[in-house]
């Protein structure tokens, strides 16, 4: 008989439970498998909970964990069981073009992982795709602990937003999502220097913890009325660099309403209906950059890790809700109505 | 009696002429007039003169011309009667957010030139739109005029077009279009580092041109053909960086397929038709840059004057065609028959 995991199951849209399952194990050469200490739930989960996109019913789910190596496959060489390691959404070969250029994300012999909210995860290409951490989980308090899991994904994706959109010191940025990758947004827009950082919100919790983050202005407005009041805190030229966190056409249509000409607009949101005018952007020398985050990249080359070991920024603020596994159903709950920000689930 | 002046004259669609008209002249507390010395025909100009794009009918015609000052409105102050200038193809206030930010191509204050094939030309905004040159064109050989010429356009378009797409040392850079913005495209992306630089061409003059501007490799297919040319060149990959200078849906669609998971496309050609997939360039993350070229913000921050000055570049050989103004049909005929790559006119 083969061993089995607990694990997080997609039954339905508004239905989650646990089920045992197969063990998570290597497949190829390049595999590890990993104990997992911390996962969670991301936004774009949500899409399939909400019955908003389509998902297999009755699968596994979840992308972002951080946890310990359990076993690796003989090809495998920069980590051995027993390691404490942060696992990107992303997983990718490390070595082609793509990845050496910073795009780990896009790695054409990668992929994403689907099945992370469980008790083991098979971790393919894992040279060429975890970040490993010094020391083990139990060396680390809590809240360090939350902050590792983020830079499995919405940190580093804030941060993409802010390096796409070209963040420079002392630029007004504006963050649309007040979601946790708007909130890292905001965190990461002020790690590269913006002097006014303007924050999309009308839920107080993530209002007030935008401010922590550094946002100087919140503007609850939406639509064309978020674009007027942008408009006039900036004489009418609009915001130097835009982070668009959400991905709706509504969302980037407002983005593209109050970005300065010259400006670039970084989105890292999955777009859903949006439209990019070919002529609009082109007239107003408007930039249009973004994607999956490359995580690992900013984790190990832009200095996320050390920035959350060195207790520099502390994304991990963004968990207001603590589940252990078998409370999963309530840990999506929870975030479909925004009772909390971002779900944790401890194991 | 008004003062007259001779004028190039878009007829109709095919039929350019020469006609008096009133001389340019003062309207404005920041205007200067100019004595056009030399003007060019531009790619774009051939939009209309096919009869592919609207343009009012017996109207004046031109965005491009070095001159000498000729009368300054007494709110200008950084030239006076008898200096040199460039007159980049838009003019703009020079002071405002998106110009200190380097996209004076889109100050809100201005606009574009459109009466500069003639004798003398009204600049508005002159403080924040000419670029001054050392001495009077007496003290420059034809070859340096032409080259200061193509820094009111065509030589600043090719380079916004290779910053656009953020061509770094070393990288692989394609350029789209093998017209004079496509050449100094060429031209640039060997200033910025580009180790190989492929020149999409069919015809032989301009591909021995590109070729001595910098290109190492070109490619004569187009469409699918031109894709997987340049990805069997690249490991399958995809070229680090495009240059997108035609603006047609053919060649963005051609550029979105060769460019690298993670690069971004820099564009100058005015979009006709082109469609952006919002899903495509986010899944890719791909990056869509450019506009019309900040000229002013190239010629005198990136230093293209100093290196057309200092002889460093010679963009000025784009100019196979010398023509009189009388023979303005005769150089827009030369340049839709491609028996030119492009036209200058002297005075």
């Amino acid at each position: 008989m083969s061993e089995t995991m607990k694990a997080a199951i997609f039954v339905k849209p508004g239905e989650m439970t646990v089920r045992e399952v197969p063990k998570a194990r290597i497949e190829q050469v390049g595999d590890a498998v990993v104990r997992v200490v911390r996962a969670c739930v991301c936004g774009s989960d949500l899409w399939y909970f909400r019955g908003l996109s389509a998902h297999p019913h009755n699968s596994q789910i979840g992308h972002e964990a951080i946890g310990v190596v359990d076993e690796v496959a003989d090809a495998v060489t920069s980590v051995r069981p027993g390691d404490f390691v942060v696992l990107p959404f992303p997983y990718s070969c490390g070595t082609c073009p793509v990845c050496r250029a910073g795009f780990e994300s896009v790695c054409p012999h990668g992929g994403y992982f689907g099945a992370s909210q469980a008790e083991y995860v098979r971790v393919p290409e894992a040279d060429g795709t975890v970040v490993k951490v010094p020391g083990s989980p139990e060396d680390y308090d809590d809240e360090t602990l939350a902050s590792l899991l983020t830079i499995a994904d919405v940190m580093s994706t804030g941060y993409h937003a802010a390096v796409s959109a070209e963040v420079r010191p002392g630029d007004t940025a504006v963050v649309m999502g007040d979601g946790a990758v708007g909130l890292c947004g905001v965190l990461s827009a002020r790690m590269l220097g913006a002097g006014r950082i303007i924050a999309m919100s009308r839920h107080e919790d993530r209002a007030a913890l935008a401010r922590e983050f550094g946002a100087t202005d919140i503007v609850a407005e939406r639509d064309q009325a978020a674009v007027d009041r942008v408009l006039s805190m900036t004489g009418g030229y609009g915001a130097d660099a835009v982070l668009e966190c959400v991905g709706s056409r509504q969302s980037f249509d407002t983005a593209l309403g109050l970005i300065r000409r010259g400006g670039v607009i970084g989105r890292v949101g999955l777009p859903h209906d949006v439209e990019i005018s070919a002529e609009g952007t082109f007239y107003g020398n408007i930039g249009i950059k973004g994607g999956p985050a490359p995580v690992r990249h900013y984790d190990l080359e832009a200095g996320l890790l050390d920035a959350v070991l060195e207790r520099r920024i502390d994304p991990g603020r963004v968990f207001t809700g603590i589940y252990d596994l078998d409370q999963i159903q309530a840990a999506y709950e929870a975030m479909d109505r925004r009772e909390v920000i971002k779900s944790l689930i401890r194991f």
